[in-house]
């Protein structure tokens, strides 16, 4: 480390520097150097409540520390040193000295809470003689050797990185040694022996005996501390949790107060409201004579809270008035933890507490109506993934009480992709795949790889064994939507038996057998458990903070439907306009596909006939006679005839479509995309039809059939395209084969015009897509605009129908050349599907299944662009879309119905670059009422 | 036009504008004003040549009038009078006085020649009474009543737009009754009857006398010249040669001089060099005793020019002289029309005359040897298209003279596409399909639709009946770089009878006889006709003045090319690098693609295997056995031992192939692209293994062959993709399969440095494709740089060898990132095919035969993108590329190495946005280094 000492030997803050914080000094004000948990401490000491005393050694100090190359600042050692020595006056204890020690517990305490990542050493200033000291003063020598015990333990493992096995050991052959069962049965004689054994180790493990100097302990843990700052797993939880690396830890080294000095002590954690529902009451547990650590390791069951009021009614009296005030002084629901000595309570930590989906939305809502926060506020403090997940496929709350009540819990994994599932255990892939077809499944891995994907595809949910927050596993189940729990370490899964066994159940769990996951929680059942899907009508506290978000966003909030079931639920989630309309889909129904295909196989000869028919009518100085033999001629073509008569039936079809739409959104605009499919999706699959042929061929050359399939085979492989995604789609077969936009238009007009005659309000958008050029948009916008005119004035009265005519920006160069195409299009709506395949060169439905989750595994991405818009590419696309478009055109409407419409990061860059309305699937209408006002209210924010 | 007049009637220039300019009073600085023609005549007058007196209306006049509605502005009609009146002066004649009058002709002229497009009236001021005058003043009734017939009858045509073929009927029924064969064997009676007969007809058809004012007939035919200018040939002609609708065309009216006056007079057309070959002779042919209509008829056999030094040895040394001062004057080859009138010589019209390929070089060339003009005029004389032809198949001299003399040459179309071929006429799209495979055959139409695409990919060329320049042969033979002559209206094609004749052979051309056509000329030979590829060797001319353009241009040209013989061509033609070697094309040797085949099978197990040892050796506190153990494990997977035993073999030959390409441009930098195309391209095509195995399947099941091609057919279907261009190619396939790029990587280095030991200077620079991201650049680099520094430190006295690494820019997110990007890279290269289809979104397969080139004849796209670089879209990527990546790296290399590479508007444009080099294929380097020079210059231009 000597070269990067020497590299910044001059650069250093002066010695000057303040690197501690006495609790009495700090406040909330000073989070980012304090840490969270500092921070909280010197409020309530501020508050006057009964903190144990102690100062905090700043996030800044820990930057030094690594800026120095692992070595104290100049300065720090000294006001550590003062700062101890203020602690020893408010206690009256002293540090190192046998008839009266001072205890300490030295714990991190970072900005962002980020539990079990970081390291704390407990007991600091035990020593030989100063156990005796402590033995004499609390008249307890068992529990003095213990504490000592203790000490030399999580010293051992975390500032000297002794094996903790090595100590466990140990600890296991002394219990049996004395025949005790637990560690609380070992007689003092027992712990004097470890307590001689652990120091041997130590010893041996590290080449030094363990430190008697309390000062050299105390060094010993801060360094600890700092150095678990950059621990790999603490790396790992900041990259996935996109926390900065360069923020730093707090060191807290606070006077230890004991829980464990008999039945008028304890130590417990409680919420100031439930944290899985909401109620406002206190919530939480407590033990009877226990260290902090005895409530985590299981052995003895806490008691709930209120059993406190019961065992010391004042203390009881004492924390609820404390919660109470907390509460109230951060105007949000806090977590606490207290020490109970000799009777007298004390406040360790307080922090805003952690809660479910249902408890944020009822807390937040509650909490308004209390007068304790505004509206704002409770908008931001609902997350969009509580949204998501109070909307998803949850257990249903008996069947779930029921399974835990039955041990049917089996493990508790990493909540890796929101979402319940139940299903029939399936540990591999190819089953999963074939039978998830027609069951059930939920997909059983050690791990994934790209070669189970098809296997997730078909399962309800995914589980594994192995592998974090970005695994493979977690990243594609995140993607595909689907619940995932990865990373249940405690699961054996065997691949051979086909079995998997959970750590505290017996009886391993068959192939076969139903198990059920909950991805937001990380819960693994055996059994099935009764899954419910949510009603939006009941959720009324959801429903109050989403009408405050409406209050406060500026971006409209649009839905994407196809059918007036999808409008109708839109409206019903609060969309308050249609954002995409899809009319092909409409093309795929049983009964219109024929005729569909009718039209295509007919659609090339009777275009080009039509074609040539018009240019001839436009050329100056033809003969009448020679336009109208022609026209005779094409008219009488069968291609033409079955070509227009398929367009006049699938125009009655596409009328009723539409009306069906319009009208269940009337009121509300609804953009209808004009046809966008390559034709061929609409015929059978070449590959199919390649191998049908063939079987005919060979078996039954002389079948009648075989020449009818054959002809079929040649139209799909003249229509074939290597790369369809980039072939004749969208506005290109508007304009090849115009006929099909001008039956579309035809059909929209005329049910505009039919229901504005029976009295509704109706705004149909027409919208043209794959736009490139101006001059595409241009020949449609004519040609639409005929359609249009022809209905409007064709009709006697005709009525008066709001629309507009405009195009989607799904491809580079409409962006690029948008303030040319805004000239012919009175909308914008981008569609960042397509846009992000064409700035990355992706294809969809290649790239996320070969290469594009593992290259948000290997961070070479970010995070999938399909779901979380690119701001640097596609980003920079629409700005400059958004811009030029609005440059030429000022009251342009912009929108966005791509997927990313529904996506909180992505709509609050929407709402930064100014569009008019995102517009989302459905179900993520209420995320997206959520972000728009989050968005707008941190817009303020940063404005301010 | 009431309408359009009352709408601009306040906002035109004052009465006082001058719109007539006396041949005396211009020059060529006006030639804006008085178009290319009144501008010479002006020049000649003012250099004291003899030019028949008279004066030019401005191209202001015309477009004034089209403003007023069709109506002369104010002040023109007097001006015209007075410019009149100085003829009358001039010429001692007087407009409509019998005894003595003056004929005047009334000519268009454009500011750009647009060669029988306009309209000419001669003989102005003839009427009832004049013609008398003309007869007893030349003493030659016959002459004049002739000049009142022509007179009449091109008024009737082209003032009064009555059909030409009433007055030629007329002419014939005459010349039978009087038993003529010629107009010129028509007696003096026949020529007064016919007079009357044309002055019927033009009153019944026009329903007006024909008119016997000679100001009414100038007025008549002013007006008529302006009205040429909207014609629609005219509006169609500009359309295509990009001429500007709004410059207008001058009117030229001139005292008549005539070269029928007797065997002392005579009129011809010369070029002050040879058009054909540039030899610095006077060339050309003239008529003694006739108007210029004479020679243009064809009826009598016109002299070389050479022949009027025998016939009247002053005048032709009096023209000859006139010919060298306006060579000089105008320092360029000069188009002469002149007339003898009883002895006396009189200028007509000088411009630059048109000129071929060779002749055009030639020239340049020796005006600069003659001290004419500078090296970069001579640059600048010589077009692109020019070297383009000259580098064409042509064909020989001889054989085509031969077939001239043979009476072979069948028609004269359009030249719609460069170059000659030969082969069997074909009058059907899928027969030519068919027999192209194996034959020669030059595809037949009337005209072609999109059904003959296919018909044309296999043809040498392609000839229509019907169609302009940019009629869909037109346009897709030039997309596809085959010759093709359009619009050869004297062709008539039947197609039942599968022959085809011409206008003036008898003999019809059969199906499957052999044609020869010239797509540069337009001719269309019977039979076959020899070509000859040129030598560029011995183009010296050609050389010289590309060497000229290399001294001017700071644009470097580059080549593209994978084998050492495109390098060595590329080298010959003056390439300053190869810019893309592409390294899998030696993948598909037929001897390599086993060995790629299985590398490719083993690819996805092998990597994954060998990326799990990667990370298990990365991750911290891993003890070594356990590494061990995995790596020997690893190690003995059959895949993996097949994949890297596949690269060793791969990576050999590569390594040969790598020393043959730097060898040949030693001293010169070579770009080499790592692997691209996805990796299902060296495997069989999914369609076929699909029959085929359908086909084992049916017909024996048992066969042994059946299972490996079905686990064949099952790898292939892994790897299909939806949107290959848009899947797992390019550096994704490198981020996969790391091994493929160490393997290129380590032969490319190899290679370098056992040359560089011998003694050569290689400057290899390493391209990584289709980057879109900086991290993929990052980390290829990483890999790649990795590498490099094993083998240039794995050698003891490794040489300094010269490399770069780069990335190409072909994704649009690759150019909107650009500025990260060149944090990671040395050079970039466009990718401009690539580039242009994601920035449309157009998959180049399948858009240029399904609607692109159809896109280019209805003008939505300007041109085809894929060959003329889409400044609005693509190019405002690569300028915000530029303009990024240079602020992040001031050095950074910029080249372009898509197919725009070599065509001349794309090289203006990359000069323009600051490129260093644009590399094309070797063909095109010399047309590539005089666009180079001549975009320099015009730069050079714009910034004076």
């Amino acid at each position: 480390m000597t070269t990067v000492e020497s590299q910044v030997e001059d650069a250093g803050p002066a010695t000057s520097a303040k690197w501690v914080y006495r609790f009495t000094e700090g406040n909330a004000g000073i989070r980012d150097l304090l840490g969270g948990k500092g921070a909280g401490v010197a409020e309530m000491t501020r508050a006057g409540m009964p903190v144990p005393p102690g100062f905090t050694i700043t996030t800044e100090a820990c930057n030094e520390y690594y800026r120095l190359g692992e070595r104290f600042p100049d300065g720090l050692w000294e006001q550590v040193g003062s700062g101890l020595g203020e602690v020893e006056e408010a206690t009256g204890k002293k540090f190192g000295e046998p008839s009266n020690p001072l205890l300490v517990s030295v714990r991190s305490g970072a900005k962002f809470s980020m539990p079990g990542m970081m390291d704390t050493v407990l007991n600091l200033g035990l020593n030989d003689e100063t156990v005796d000291g402590l033995a004499e003063l609390t008249g307890n020598r068992r529990f003095a050797v213990d504490a000592y015990r203790r000490l030399i333990q999580m010293y051992g493992k975390i500032v000297l990185n002794i094996d903790p096995a090595v100590f466990e050991h140990i600890l296991e052959q002394e219990k049996q040694e004395v025949g005790a069962t637990t560690d609380a049965d070992l007689p003092t004689e027992a712990l004097e022996n470890i307590v001689g054994r652990f120091k041997e180790v130590v010893s041996r493990e590290s080449g030094k005996p363990f430190p008697p100097d309390p000062h050299d302990q105390l060094r010993g843990a801060i360094s600890a501390v700092f150095e678990s700052w950059n621990s790999n797993r603490a790396k790992a939880y900041r990259a996935y949790n996109k926390i900065p690396d360069d923020l730093g830890t707090a060191v807290n080294v606070q006077t230890m107060v004991f829980g464990n000095m008999g039945n008028d002590s304890g130590t417990g954690v409680a919420f100031t409201r439930n944290p899985s529902t909401g109620e406002d009451r206190l919530f939480g547990e407590y033990l009877l004579n226990a260290q902090g650590e005895d409530v985590v390791a299981g052995i003895r069951t806490p008691q709930p809270i209120s059993t406190l009021e019961r065992d010391m009614p004042e203390v009881y009296g004492q924390f609820r008035e404390i919660a109470r005030r907390l509460e109230r002084h951060y105007k949000d629901m806090q977590d606490l933890e207290f020490t109970i000595e000799r009777g007298k309570l004390y406040m360790l930590q307080t922090r805003s507490g952690k809660r479910t989906a249902a408890a944020a939305v009822k807390i937040a809502a509650d909490m308004v109506r209390e007068g304790l926060i505004d509206q704002p506020t409770a908008v931001l403090r609902v997350e969009a993934a509580h949204v998501v997940q109070l909307l998803l496929p949850r257990f249903e709350q008996r069947s779930k009480d029921e399974a835990i009540a039955a041990g049917r819990l089996l493990a508790q994994g990493l909540n890796a992709s929101p979402g319940a599932a139940t299903g029939r255990a399936i540990f591999d892939a190819d089953r999963a795949a074939e039978l998830g077809k027609s069951e059930a499944v939920v997909l059983v891995r050690p791990e994934t790889s790209p070669d189970d994907v098809h296997g997730m595809i078909q399962a309800r949910g995914i589980l594994t064994a192995r592998g974090g927050a970005t695994s493979h596993a977690a990243v594609v189940a995140r993607g595909m939507g689907k619940p995932c729990v990865a990373g249940t370490e405690s699961l054996r899964i065997d691949l051979n038996a086909r079995t998997m066994t959970a750590g505290n159940v017996d009886a391993p769990v068959q192939e076969g057998d139903f198990i059920s996951i909950d991805g937001s929680t990380g819960e693994v059942f055996a059994g099935e458990i009764a899954t419910v899907q949510p009603d939006f009508a009941n959720e009324t506290d959801l429903r109050q903070i989403l009408d405050w978000a409406d209050e406060i966003r500026r971006l409209q909030v649009w839905a994407n439907g196809d059918y007036p079931r999808d409008a109708e639920l839109a409206r019903a989630y609060g969309a308050e306009g249609i954002g995409l309309c899809r009319t092909e889909h409409m093309f795929f129904e049983t009964d219109r596909l024929p005729v569909v295909r009718r039209m295509i196989l007919n659609a090339d000869e009777a275009s080009r006939l039509l074609e040539s028919l018009r240019s001839l009518e436009a050329s100056e100085g033809t003969d009448s006679h020679k336009v109208e033999a022609a026209r005779s001629r094409v008219e009488a073509s069968p291609a033409v005839r079955s070509y227009l008569d398929s367009l006049k039936q699938l125009e009655d079809l596409q009328k009723e479509d539409f009306k069906g739409v319009l009208e269940a959104m009337q009121g509300l605009p609804v953009v209808i995309r004009l046809i966008d499919p390559p034709l061929h999706e609409f015929l059978p699959s070449l590959e199919e039809l390649l191998v049908e042929v063939t079987e005919i061929r060979v078996s039954s050359p002389e079948s009648p059939e075989l020449r009818e399939k054959e002809e079929l085979l040649s139209a799909v492989q003249r229509m074939h395209e290597m790369n369809p995604m980039l072939g004749l789609r969208g506005i290109r077969l508007g304009i090849l084969y115009p006929e099909i936009i001008d039956m579309q238009v035809h059909a929209i007009m005329t049910a505009a015009v039919e229901l504005t005659n029976a009295g509704l309000i109706v705004k149909p958008e027409i919208m043209v897509p794959l736009v490139g050029t101006v001059n595409e948009m241009s020949t449609a916008r004519n040609r639409i605009q005929a359609v249009v005119d022809r209905v409007l004035s064709g009709r006697e009265n005709a009525p008066k129908v709001e629309y507009k005519i405009g195009t989607m920006i799904e491809i580079p160069r409409a962006a690029l050349t948008a303030g040319e195409i805004a000239g012919s299009a009175e909308f914008f709506s981008f569609g960042t599907n397509d846009l992000t395949q064409t700035t990355y060169g992706y294809s969809r439905d290649d790239a996320e299944g070969k290469f594009l989750l593992r290259y948000v595994e290997m961070k070479i991405l970010p995070s999938n662009p399909f779901q979380e818009l690119d701001r640097e590419g596609v980003g920079r696309l629409m700005e400059i879309a958004v811009r030029e478009g609005r440059a030429a055109r000022p009251d342009l409407e912009v929108g966005i119905c791509g997927e990313h419409g529904g996506d909180p990061s992505s709509i609050e860059f929407c709402n930064s670059i100014g569009l008019n309305y995102v517009s989302c699937s459905p179900f993520r209408v209420p995320v997206a009422r959520l972000a728009a006002a989050q968005s707008a209210l941190q817009a303020q924010e940063r404005d301010r």
